[in-house]
């Protein structure tokens, strides 16, 4: 294994507001975002709020050439909106819904919707495993009466937890997000104590970016004052972290932030502004193969599993399309259950054909028939939600599975998956689906 | 670090059957198994569906002195029913909820309001980091036309990969539970070739139990025949899997399963049989602290994390006492609007009040009513399944707090947490909350 003293890994995060409809020139900002991503260049990319798949898929081609591994992490019923972007190979992906996510009635806040979580990927950089971390927290829309404290408090918990227990065996572990949480606040104290993880704008040798590292300011064209207050000039909730281990140190040598517009542009990228952190690794003892023990997995023993997993895989996509099958039929009953209910206003507000008083009868009939369009209309919408997130679970495991035989099958063919330097020069098509698995 | 050379293990794993008021004897069962725990004495207890969280402290009172360390995995509406009992100390704790478990419409099933997951507990034994695991997956109610393949294909994806991820800084893996499989199922053969784990039925020296390592079998009197169809004498689905590293290599000398009745009882212990390994722990290299960088971690840096994990604990059971509220308030809701349904129902039966037929009014009114008071009922019922699944997300993550308070408070007590074998030693009131943590 390749044993690098000194590589330099550029990471950015950025929440990119992708709510269609709502989040203003959402388009627009996904085309900037894109461009900007092409010609930057960074490492590792950490992106939220990507809640739509088309334009991750979108982000996916534009980025084709300079990030051919990429990873969309499905969950809930919208998605996590959490994706990552990488010039080397991803070689494993996780995720970790948190427990706590709000409430489904406060459908305006949205939160629990979205299915927020912890995205894990496992790189390979420069000889070193480098395990990714994406994430996004329940947001506060109340400082003084936050009633999802709570619930962040236990995110915070289950994210150091989760970052803890799998990156055991990481050589530098790398966290970007949207925390939805001041430096100080008792979330973020949880989590960087307990897992060690420094804050790259406090450890950073150079930074260029807004003052005190705030990533919701005042001067962003798409945030209203009122939202800021008692902070005037911004807050300062996206992050990225880092540590070391045993077997390699990890410094920032440069950090800078957006400030707002961006130069020769007339939009920001997002109401929240963007990260990039310049770090340098710097590996001490040769690197362990800390991220797999099948490494050491003889062939036959690699090509049982890759066929234990087609298999998977095979079951999963009959899961997936019965899962469709019924989300189809509490849609259409749902839909005939409110054509039902129009045909009986139609013909309650049509006088000539109103029921009359004096027929006891049909008045009942009424009633009951309205009873039960609501009964239909209120069980197919409470199913629709169930089977889109039955739907969003059973394609975020295929696509894990996809990944994993995609990495096994390489393995195989004798390519020198291990290798990291070799992972950006490869071309896109080793990360489709369609060249590693015919049965796409 | 102590450094023992050959360690025995006695592994114990048992699906409870725990539904009160629909398992036959189930007081019955869980007073003989606490007596048989006791006398029996493993190292490790891992328990399934132990529905009732009154059944787990009746446990924990009962094993005090040979199981001083303990934990219970909340999840779910009524919870995943895993526990683990320990004579080693629980060093920390994590639950993975699996994304997919069956349909809550399909609630004669009940999988899904059990929220099903995989626990994981860090043991230290003989200097050793043991990483336990105990899971149940979701049920095969007919093999034929099984209509939960693709969801449990899925859990037993995503528990390999939790193993996996979180077991790379283990030196031994323990892994015990129902897995609801066959040996050559699919879930099965993906979860031992991806983790490497091996099963403790196939890699015995002596078994001593039923024929084929059965734990589901036709003899045992809870168990109906046509269940079984076509295994005509059983099924093996309850497993008990190992895994060693580079560090210790770990081997099973002798398994046993009960074999339906148990000797001097008119009942066996449930409708499962129980299973019993003798592992045997060789630790080749000087162990490695694996488990936690945070061992280094200087006496201050612990004391603020204490403090930290305090202020999180309090915050979180602020959010309890809200949850609470908020449940209390839905069932109180919910009861009001069965009263104003009883009563709306008992006019009507009385045939002097009913409501005259000339009168247009009334009626509306009475179907108008009735529907509001089912509206009323539907939506206080699903608030109250989702603050009762809420509340067991903020107990779980606050008993993973206090656990780990627990262990840090030790700690900087200067107590040997690292030393192993005083552990078991230890009076019982270490692991209660009430020694560690005084708000309690």
């Amino acid at each position: 294994m390749a044993n690098a003293d000194c590589v330099s890994v550029r990471v950015f995060s950025l929440n990119c507001w992708g709510i269609h409809y709502l989040s203003k020139h959402c388009s627009q900002r996904y085309q900037m975002i894109g461009e900007m991503l092409c010609k930057e260049q960074h490492d590792i990319v950490l992106l939220q709020e990507v809640w739509s798949e088309k334009d991750f898929l979108y982000l996916k081609v534009k980025l084709a050439s300079t990030h051919p591994h990429s990873h969309y992490f499905k969950s809930g019923v919208i998605g996590s909106g959490l994706a990552i972007f990488a010039k080397h190979r991803i070689h494993d992906t996780f995720l970790y819904r948190y427990s706590l996510n709000g409430y489904p009635y406060m459908a305006h806040h949205g939160d629990w919707f979205g299915g927020k979580a912890v995205g894990m990927a496992i790189l390979n950089i420069a000889g070193l495993t480098a395990n990714v971390y994406v994430t996004h927290l329940h947001a506060e829309y109340s400082r003084e009466k936050d009633s999802y404290l709570s619930h962040r408090v236990v995110q915070a918990w289950e994210l150091q937890q989760f970052i803890r227990h799998t990156s055991t065996g990481a050589d530098v572990v790398i966290v970007g997000g949207d925390l939805n949480m001041h430096p100080q606040d008792l979330g973020c104290r949880l989590l960087m104590s307990y897992t060690g993880l420094k804050d790259s704008y406090i450890e950073t040798a150079k930074f260029d970016g807004c003052e005190n590292g705030m990533t919701l300011i005042a001067d962003n064209l798409f945030i209203s004052k009122n939202e800021l207050i008692p902070f005037e000039k911004g807050i300062r909730i996206d992050y990225i972290l880092f540590k070391g281990s045993s077997t390699a140190k990890i410094y920032c040598d440069f950090m800078s932030t957006t400030k707002g517009s961006v130069p020769g542009h007339p939009l920001p990228y997002s109401d929240h502004e963007a990260l990039t952190a310049e770090l340098r690794l710097e590996s001490h003892i040769p690197a362990q193969a800390g991220s797999g023990k099948t490494h050491d997995t003889p062939a036959e023993k690699l090509a049982e599993l890759v066929d234990t997993l087609t298999e998977a895989r095979t079951e999963v996509k009959v899961g997936l399309h019965c899962a469709e099958r019924m989300r189809y039929t509490a849609a259409r009953t749902g839909v005939m259950g409110l054509a039902l209910l129009v045909l009986e206003l139609a013909i309650a507000a049509v006088p000539c054909f109103a029921l009359g008083a004096e027929q006891p009868f049909p008045r009942i009939s009424f009633y009951l028939l309205a009873a039960l369009c609501f009964a239909i209309l209120l069980t197919t919408f409470l199913l629709y939600i169930f089977y889109t997130m039955e739907l969003k679970s059973l394609q975020g495991a295929e696509d894990q599975m996809r990944l994993a035989v995609g990495s096994l099958q390489e393995k195989l063919r004798g390519f020198p998956v291990a290798q990291p330097n070799d992972a950006p020069q490869r071309s896109p098509e080793g990360q489709q689906p369609s060249a590693l698995d015919p049965e796409e």
